[in-house]
């Protein structure tokens, strides 16, 4: 069994300490907003059936599910003569959780009867992908959601927006909440009676500062939209300048058109209730936001960070029929969810982790001999009794040793008790970044390291 | 897809708010322990390469792992003519992790060059086995271990008796630590010349409190051993009484079995160091603790809580080879592992929760209409930006609807702002549990609510 050789599969990652703590410090960041606003925390199996998770995703979704073998006699009964994907569900019930919204929509139908409606939940759990790796790219990733369902108020939507503003300005990245409504896009692809085309639209009023009207339309036609289509997208090209001045363009702009309608009266309910709210960062209407198509039904998220280039950094919306899948139908939600890898990069690019990650350990104790050791075992258990990261080093080895091992655990103080210390009840403290030295009693040393 | 059965794997759970909280409160509670003592966080992939997991833990324990089917073209060139445990390593490379101590020599020997030696690292992290289902052994649980490696001190066997005094203090549970040594066991077995006979000599020392000497030596002589090594160990019977007095009588009893001695010493040692320290639990030796026989080398450890029956709540010891099995040898460690779910019934049998862990929300603003809304909202966000835990309801629903809902959430506190407040600038507040109102200014509701 010697000489394995030590790998970790394709896409996947190991995380050292500084990157451990680098990652908590987003995930508590992000947990903490959420306890604010007082959602709940749940967790749901790595492991589900695959029943439950198949259909979800799209038939590309499917193939990129991870499938677990069955144990036992699996194989009896199965003609192997068939492809991949008629014999995998053959040999393997369950998988492994894609996303965190299908676990949560079974969670809701299958304990709906424990849980208090609107329920407000938050999740932070690893999800799996057999996608092919990139940079950037996992096949194992963490995802940080927070939902509420039960409730079509836009109040909900507000605290989303005041949950990434929260967020975001803890973390010191400047960000830009992008909106839409689903409602407008599907008001626009009715007024021009092209319900199929949204997708084209959509590109087509992204690409408008770019490469002009004449541009667009050519593109449009292209995509096979007639002519008369392309006339009646005219208002929609109008709408243009600051969300202000677009809000009140949608307004008049659906005359006849009742999604339409509905969209806009919500968008401009919900910047009502943005604006007074006083959010700190950027929140626009972006027409050509149009994530997530064929699942969201109501208020559009996406979140760019400003200072770097990068896709979006969080996103959500609002569904009004998630549980539907599992039999639970009309039960609208809305929710977001934070790209934890993502705002690492981005924190990594602007050098804004907080430098006291660095340090797992606040000080270290030089050992000189088992005396010593027994006065600094004790100083220690005071010291982390006050929850001070406290080392002793184990052994009475040579100083050079001790001292390379704290600046390689990146310790900003070490501790002396010798023989002088021993007798006055003292501590001779060294701060590693100026070098400078003092000699402190027990309890100005716990002052000092607090 | 309307109306899939909702159902999760057999042996997986899902974890509601409250179960959350309180699982959340045990794992804080460790990470806390963990960190003042400066072992840093690692995580590793949940999937790991098969190749790594395999034949580690046992013939039983490759049959427990979760094996992950290949994606793509896994069948071909497999003869599915054979039994389960030859065709499933031909169609899975990868498998879900069994425990955290294979990924973590794993990890070590991987990454050796960017660790500090001594490495002190800790991991919380699901591990799967799909072992048969039964009350309180699940298919996927969590693992909380801190290992220290990389160093022989004995001062790394105290720390973890102080790290596990702690943990337990602090969580309120009274335990006794149990701790032996491998090379004592190894000793005896050496001594009366029967190595393999290990684990019937640790069963027979065991039972002699409940079936006397002449029932552990019958015993002993049905379990192969002959009259002669039952004769010898005499002097092992006859270490009885307390910690101190077994210590005294072990030093004498290897008198040329220098495995024996050397456990002797360590035990001596490591005594010695822990009366120094002033532990608060119960410390014992246990000669009959004989955990993990194949795998530790010098300490043993096992927790046992002393107000609830259940099995080990904690255990580990110093393994001296852990990474020679990735080709890195002779690098000693010593850890330990809390097994949270048994900790999470014996707190629930105890009733020791902490009451406050069932308030995910600390105050609820009642919501009359689009204008008191608003003053709420604003309220709301000067208290989330103190962490404070707010919900505003989200529409103006019948008043009864609302309090149901703060009772269902066990809010105990809730918020009036009227129109008097409103113009005052002030909240009223209702304490849930004794139904006495106050009204206050933001300022006094912070204060009162931090």
């Amino acid at each position: 069994m010697a000489n394995v050789k030590c790998s970790i599969p394709k896409g996947t990652r190991d995380f050292l300490p500084l990157e451990m703590a680098r990652r908590n410090y987003i995930f508590d960041t992000i947990r903490s907003v959420f306890r604010a606003f007082a959602f709940e925390p749940i967790e749901t199996p790595s492991l589900e059936n695959l029943s439950t998770l198949m259909g979800k995703y799209g038939e590309e979704g499917d193939k990129l599910l991870f499938k677990v073998l069955n144990s036992g006699d699996f194989m009896e009964g199965v003609d192997f003569h068939q492809d991949y994907h008629k014999v995998a569900p053959q040999i393997c019930d369950r998988g492994l959780r894609y996303d965190l919204t299908v676990p949560f929509a079974r969670f809701v139908v299958q304990h709906r009867d424990q849980l208090a409606f609107p329920f407000r939940r938050y999740q932070l759990q690893p999800v799996w992908r057999a996608d092919r790796p990139q940079k950037g790219r996992y096949r194992e990733f963490y995802q940080c959601d927070a939902d509420m369902i039960g409730s079509t108020s836009l109040l909900n939507e507000l605290e989303l927006v005041q949950m990434i503003d929260m967020v975001f300005t803890k973390l010191g990245i400047n960000v830009c909440v992008k909106i839409n409504n689903r409602k407008v896009l599907a008001g626009i692809a009715e007024m021009i009676g092209a319900p199929e085309k949204i997708v084209d639209i959509t590109v087509a009023i992204d690409k408008l500062d770019k490469i002009g009207l004449d541009g667009v339309c050519a593109e449009l036609s292209e995509r096979g939209l007639t002519d008369v289509q392309i006339q009646a997208l005219g208002p929609v090209f109008a709408l243009s300048g600051d969300t202000g001045t677009k809000l009140a363009a949608l307004d008049g702009m659906f005359a006849n058109v009742e999604v339409g309608k509905k969209g806009a009266a919500e968008l401009n309910e919900l910047f009502s209730l943005i604006a007074a709210a006083g959010i700190s960062n950027r929140v626009e209407l972006d027409l050509t936001l149009a994530r997530g198509l064929n699942y969201y039904t109501g208020a559009i998220f996406e979140v760019k960070a400003l200072d770097v280039q990068i896709g979006s950094i969080c996103g959500g919306g609002r569904y009004d029929n998630l549980t539907g899948i599992f039999g639970m139908p009309d039960v609208s939600g809305v929710g977001i969810s934070f790209g934890a890898d993502r705002i690492y990069d981005v924190l990594t690019e602007l050098d804004r982790f907080p430098a006291d990650l660095a340090h797992s350990a606040r000080v270290m104790f030089i050992n000189f001999g088992p005396a010593e050791q027994a006065a600094c075992v004790a100083i220690a258990a005071r010291l982390r009794a006050q929850s001070i990261a406290t080392l002793v080093y184990p052994d009475a080895a040579k100083m050079k040793k001790q001292m390379d091992y704290a600046n390689r655990r990146a310790v900003p103080f070490v501790a002396f008790v010798g023989e002088s210390e021993m007798r006055d009840g003292t501590v001779t403290l060294k701060d590693m970044a100026t070098g400078s030295q003092e000699t402190l009693t027990i309890a100005q040393l716990i002052e000092k390291l607090r």
